[in-house]
């Protein structure tokens, strides 16, 4: 399987790596949308986030949260955005997954979206649908 | 405490509820990027993502692989972000902890943000910087 990260954790890719630990490994994003983007990963190969099992899970977070307060400090930045992309369609390049810490400041450049708006009714449509999606895997969950 | 999420979980204020537990509650963002748009946050009242404690951690990304599943299929959606705002800097408007699950779709405008290069050398200093700022948490994460 070709993945540039699971290189980097073999050691066979450069990067600049900030921690390391049994289970996870951060290190800066070599794209930064401002300097000190860092990319939190599992040590273990999954796709995406759904893929991610409890235990690495929450050894991710765990350095996530480390890591968040951590890049906001060293880049004396004002808060940052914890970001995941997951599918093409949402952005991601790399299908081994990560989170994004991506430091900001009062005077950064900020997406504004577009929001939209529920038309009457809409709302409870939608979720409705999403719903019904989530009794179909919640047995799974907390079953 | 004057916290709108706080209403919502205690049922004060309205909102349109896809799931709820002992622990998390998810519902529908009223101002969505896209529809299905969905928050989920943890019933007990933490202002930002490195204040949350682990179990509750733990409980709320559960509640979030469910949801972020369950919303693409919901809206036929082909990826999703999944995106924390921690600060007004980075966007943050209401100050009870919440992932943002938004559904994205191949045809969707995205944000393309002006990446920065790093200069010679400057990839070092920054992370130097950040693992300063690792190795002054780490020992109250990992001790």
């Amino acid at each position: 399987m070709d993945c540039i990260f699971c290189d980097i954790i073999a050691g066979k890719s450069e990067a600049e790596i900030l921690f390391e630990n049994e289970n996870v490994i951060s290190f800066l994003d070599i794209r930064p949308v401002n300097y000190g983007h860092t990319l939190v990963i599992t040590k273990k190969h999954y796709e995406n986030f759904q893929s991610v099992p409890p235990d690495d899970l929450t050894h991710l977070m765990k350095a996530t949260q480390l890591l968040a307060s951590a890049v906001v400090k060293g880049v004396n930045a004002d808060g940052f955005n914890l970001i995941v992309n997951s599918g093409k369609a949402a952005g991601q390049t790399i299908f081994h997954f990560h989170f994004h810490i991506i430091p900001r400041y009062y005077n950064d450049f900020r997406f504004k979206p577009d929001f939209k708006t529920y038309s009457e009714g809409s709302k409870k449509e939608i979720a409705d649908k999403i719903k019904i999606e989530i009794n179909k895997k919640k047995d799974s969950f907390y079953g």
